[in-house]
């Protein structure tokens, strides 16, 4: 939608002009996100600083019925965050404050647009943990919240979800209401909260949060144990969790993803012989007690076909080894000239089945599908690349490629995606996954958030 | 609402006689819950056996406008199991099978009419913990989920909504859905799973559940502290959690409670000479860990106002300490001739606030309010005690003490509701701690599950 004149002279009297762009004055970046898939410019851009002024802004475009997307940091994968029918963007990034660590009730409230890496960095340095880690570090806390991000740490600590004690939202009419606070536990109503997280910015625009924090673990080692196949590898993780240990994270990654990130990066990993890598981490407050938990899994690892097992303990090594795991998404797309994504989640105990369908279709399709992902929760990082096929051509083998993956999901017990949300971009598998009767309990819901469908329109359901 | 005979036989005709119990039949248990303060008897009652059959009913009774209400072990306190409008009661305690341990996912699936204590029990003999442990051992695990039950356990493991992962749930109009699955993350769409939690049976009848375990700690100690005053207990409770240690569980208890749950137990405490006590757990898999976390604590409390401090060890003692602990509700309520309620939840570091108001109160109004509770989560069991006052009297302090409490709650950033949940009785503080928009937005979410308003009428809200 554009707006009209009076509309924009409204917001240019609201905004101070240094934080509001108009049509042309838009940058490229504003008219997709990471991925990039999907395209759309929005009619204005305002860098927003408050809660009130999203209010405000809220209430006109309510009254005005201009379509209203908001935006974090733009590192989403599926379309979340692109304006597909104009009107309003909010952009975040300079709601980037932590406005108080409360070390008595151990919670730390902050800004929505504060990036994930300030925030981890903030709560270390005061030695506390914000356990909720997915790879991409510079997205903001309202985006990992929208979309409840999950991570590499799921495996013993949980999902974002999972530390969000309470949120500030603008309701698309422009009302400021406060879901759950402080407290640990509440069973005071739906959970209005738990509907907010992972709403990927449809039912309102989440401003400030109180998260939870964990004391910082003194201690936390890393194994790096190479496979001869990667089925082999990722077979071992159900095994590894009978053991009873609590891994942090069990992370998968092949050669072919590793040999990328070392180029994209211009660093060594520590080991790129063999095919495929599990790498576990274990964290905990006793040095004793950590080191029994990984020794406990590498020994298992050594008599169940691993090649080797190499401890990643020193902060060299810890940086080699985390910071190619942080490019992968990076060096995979610098590897090809387009790709798309897929992002299911299954049980932890299939998937392997799910990376060795992935490995047949690749050569059933003739098409490459590197992945990476999370081993120990079954969240699946699959990229299907485009490299030098022609644009018919990829697309029929994309459509055939996912349609097969969702499908093949679904019989495993999974769910279209496990965090990178649903988006523009995978509505018709959630539709396919969820079924009518949920889809229409969601739109219902969303009707009742958004009775106009100003907010993120065309977005999730 | 009364069933026609038309009805009452279709009934009759889908259920065995055993199973089935109509008006003068049903016993006056199902007239009431566990504290008893809300009447109404069904007019059929209907002991179900699987999801199937949940669903031809609900089908039917959607189809014939007829209000149903689902009730567990009928153990609650706010009257949310209690049929208030009459037509069909549901209860679910044939529906007591575990269906299934998967150890490589460390899940358990349940049906919704499993006791709590048959579902830790079975998780022990399996060497796995599942974390949320409400007073109430004799609850369902359908009761737990529906009001998101939080428990001793909850500073460090969290509350039952932690450990949900996947629904299976009948309608109001008798579709059967699954919400979620084995799955670890999940940002597919709005998460109706987090929905259906701690909605006290109002959206969708719960038939099945998988649920998360851990691997069960090795070692679990707890320390008895003993206080001269509840509020200097309760005041080392922020500064504990400063330590950055992570005790399992933090409670409060008073002698005067104590002392009731000795004469109801017909058993010794280990101590009752002081006038405040905490209890503290501490569980791992490290002895040496357990140990250096609870030395830390016990040396803090010392150094800090305690007058000694008890280990809890040994299995008499843990069982002395733990049992009375377990019958604190069931000693107060054999101490008077009636009483209410109040299960706020608070910021922790408030507890100690709101403790030295209800003693305020008690004061001003001269009425009995003995309390136990969490102080390590900020959840608060508060009994205001009828004892010899006469039922207009009666009646008349219970509205003034609830309306300052429910109002100081608020106001410390705390919740109508941390466990119990809002039923029949919350519902208008619930209104007043939301606010009109929260309650609007609830009402829309009703709706669209339920639009004929059958399932558990009038409750929450």
């Amino acid at each position: 939608m554009k707006l009209n004149e009076e509309q924009l002279s409204f917001l240019k009297n609201l905004i101070e002009p240094a934080r509001i762009q108009i049509r042309d004055e838009i940058g490229e970046d504003y008219s997709h996100d990471e991925l990039g898939g999907v395209y759309g410019y929005p009619d204005v851009l305002i860098k927003v600083v408050s809660t009130g002024e999203i209010s405000q802004i809220m209430t006109y475009a309510y009254e005005q019925d201009i379509p209203v997307v908001v935006r974090g940091a733009g590192t989403g994968l599926v379309g979340a965050a692109v304006a597909v029918r104009g009107g309003i963007m909010l952009e975040t990034t300079l709601m980037n404050h932590i406005l108080e660590l409360d070390e008595e009730n151990l919670t730390v409230t902050v800004e929505s647009g504060v990036l994930l890496m300030e925030l981890a960095q903030f709560a270390e340095e005061h030695q506390f943990l914000y356990p909720p880690d997915p790879g991409e570090k510079s997205a903001t806390i309202g985006g990992n919240i929208s979309t409840n991000a999950g991570g590499m740490r799921a495996v013993k600590y949980g999902v974002t979800r999972d530390y969000v004690r309470g949120l500030t939202v603008v309701l698309p009419n422009g009302r400021v209401e406060r879901f759950g606070g402080k407290i640990v536990k509440n069973s005071s109503g739906y959970s209005l909260k738990d509907l907010m997280i992972g709403s990927e910015g449809t039912l309102g625009i989440i401003t400030e949060a109180i998260l939870k924090l964990v004391p910082l673990p003194d201690k936390s080692v890393s194994l790096l144990v190479p496979y001869k196949k990667m089925e082999d590898a990722i077979g071992t993780v159900p095994e590894i969790i009978k053991l009873k240990t609590t891994p942090t994270a069990i992370e998968f990654m092949e050669r072919e993803v590793l040999l990328f990130a070392e180029e994209f990066l211009g660093k060594k990993f520590p080991d790129t012989k063999s095919s495929a890598y599990l790498l576990l981490t274990f964290d905990g407050n006793s040095a004793s007690q950590v080191e029994g938990e990984y020794e406990k899994v590498a020994r298992y690892c050594l008599e169940h076909g691993a090649e080797d097992v190499f401890i990643v303990d020193t902060p060299e090594r810890k940086d080699s080894v985390w910071s190619a795991r942080g490019a992968f998404l990076e060096a995979i797309k610098a590897s090809t000239s387009e790709m798309d994504e897929c992002d299911v989640v299954v049980p932890r105990n299939r998937v392997a089945d799910f990376i060795h369908f992935t490995h047949d279709l690749s050569r059933k399709h003739d098409i490459r599908i590197p992945s990476f992902g999370h081993a120990g929760d079954g969240n699946l990082h699959i990229y299907i690349c485009r490299d030098e096929l022609k644009e018919n051509l990829w697309k029929q083998k994309l459509t055939e490629v996912f349609a097969e993956m969702y499908e093949m999901a679904m019989r495993l017990g999974g769910a279209v995606s496990g965090e990178h949300g649903v988006g523009y971009a995978k509505k018709k598998y959630l539709e396919d996954q969820l079924g009518e009767v949920q889809i229409e309990i969601m739109r219902g819901i969303k009707k009742v958030f958004d009775p106009k469908g100003l907010l993120n329109p065309e977005k999730v359901i």
